[in-house]
């Protein structure tokens, strides 16, 4: 009866502590958190509300590099899972959080919730509860997120209708870059440019105010995790539609468009490459113009890139309206 | 900007295929799952309800065994947390789910789903979400479960108060022998009495029934899965209380007591072993007997063992009422 004999050790020392210490001050302020003593969390909605879930994990070794800094993994972990509150129109109030951590490292711990608690006061939430386990293996973060919206107003992936517009926020293919600078993939380029690049890998800029404006505006939205192109094709798989994608109006920042000059298969790796965190929406004509206005308004750039048709195809189109084929990609899971 | 090309598979033969095959069928009949397809779910909550959430994660050779079957492994990672929402005296009604596996491996995925599923329909709650990663490691599963309280009735670790009554459901001390059997550290037993107690550590069977009769009658609760002993701590700590223990009256399974016949030191170790997801709670004396008539209705066994104190100490008495001086136990995850 004694297996977990060898794992004991006195409660000051252990979760109880860990709690304690690091995770319980993120809780302060949210009434239904308990102060992270307690083994659950209450949530309230407001009437004429309802809450939006999603869940991201992030394991080291294939969502993040075992060397990124503590702190800039922490953001991600919340931007990930907040990117889908964004795309869905929700307001984001409150996240559990599993950590489960090869060693108990302090050093490590202070800076991943200087992290959170930062996003935290930036986003209006609050961790109001979570797990804390050894992990014989690559550190694993799991973070369930809750947004609100009012009542039927979340924004699915499955209401793109033929004739929409599909537009989408920022630009595309900077993380992928970036990831591979990190990596010592990518050709030379500015110091600058590798900043700016690393820097949208390692913290996406989730769109949470143009996410819930377009509420009510768009037809269908998703948040751009896999690549543009696999993320549009399940877009269209939800709404049982296809669409027609122009390559040359896909986004790109200027960093991207620099390296793009000169090696121009990079426009189409682009479309190909995760982590954008940026939001893909379809938009009925009509209301184009709004939206980009409201992009305007926000400081969020908003790029028409390809049309909803009928059927169940998704082509890729050159300038000249040509056909392109290019190899099926997206980052998939298994 | 191609590092994620050797992840790259078909969609088909990806997480979304795993995703429609396995998990989507989990998700019917929840109006706010989408069918799994899409970033997020919808959680409606009724007028004066409010959502209490729990999350509770499992790791393989931490919380469970690399060779247990995947359907009880299934089912131990609902009923942990459905354990949890039991204490608190809420319904359960949904939860998202990671996973992170090593492989896709459609032989373990089939068991474990066909365990989520038989729990489901038992406990009436439906998959809604969730992320399914690769784990370069061992396979660590987490949930977050959802139930409804009506509002403000969420039952706290905090409010035990001087003179209740100490009570727990059930029997203390099974699942931990039945891990002791599992690992071949326990001694000779009935082939029957090392079945069952296999079983308590395998399938623990959460007090639902009586988590929600029991609202408004108790002080406080918590579920035992640190040890008897360490989550009275925690209960007390909680509460500004302490406690009085009375080892002899802890409830034991005939199966443990035919073992601790043999060797008494198994009473006291049995305060000390984890997973046994009985519900612990403090009640004041007057309202003790509707307790138990409550347990005799809903066939729970309920046993008092011990009275919340003034002060800080828990103690734990013998059956002539002197104070044991046992080492400190209980599950600690650092």
């Amino acid at each position: 009866m004694g297996s977990k004999a060898d794992k004991r050790q006195s409660a000051a020392a252990g979760e109880f502590g860990l709690i304690a210490r690091f995770l319980a001050p993120l809780a302060r302020g949210a009434p239904g958190a308990f102060g992270l003593r307690d083994d659950a969390a209450v949530l309230d909605v407001p009437p004429g509300f309802q809450i939006v879930v999603t869940k991201d994990a992030l394991v080291e070794g294939v969502h993040f590099l075992p060397d990124d800094p503590p702190k800039l993994i922490a953001q991600k972990l919340l931007r990930v899972n907040l990117s889908d509150l964004a795309a869905k129109g929700a307001r984001p109030i409150a996240y559990v959080m599993m950590l489960a951590l090869p060693k108990r490292d302090d050093q490590f711990l202070s800076a991943f919730v200087r992290g959170l608690r930062e996003d935290q006061g930036r986003m209006g939430l609050h961790l109001i509860g979570g797990d804390t386990v050894r992990m014989p293996g690559p550190m694993t973060l799991s973070a369930t997120m809750f947004g609100l919206v009012p009542k039927g107003s979340m924004v699915l992936r499955s209401g793109a209708r033929a004739g929409d517009l599909v537009m989408v926020t920022g630009s595309i293919g900077d993380a992928g870059m970036g990831l591979a600078c990190l990596q010592n993939r990518a050709r030379a380029m500015a110091a600058e440019d590798r900043r700016y690049l690393s820097r949208r890998y390692h913290v996406p800029e989730p769109r949470m105010a143009f996410g819930q404006a377009m509420r009510g505006l768009v037809h269908a939205a998703m948040d751009v995790s896999d690549g543009l192109a696999a993320d549009l094709a399940k877009l269209c798989k939800a709404s049982h539609v296809g669409a027609q994608l122009q390559l040359d109006q896909v986004p790109l920042s200027p960093a991207l468009l620099r390296l793009a000059g000169k090696d121009p298969a990079l426009r189409a790796a682009a479309i190909h490459a995760g982590d954008d965190y940026e939001i893909l929406f379809t938009v009925p004509k009509a209301r184009a113009a709004g939206v980009k206005a409201l992009g305007v308004r926000l400081g969020v750039p908003v790029t028409a890139i390809g049309t909803i048709m009928n059927g169940r195809d998704v082509h890729i189109l050159d300038a000249a309206g040509q056909r392109l084929h290019l190899p099926k990609g997206g980052f998939e899971h298994f």
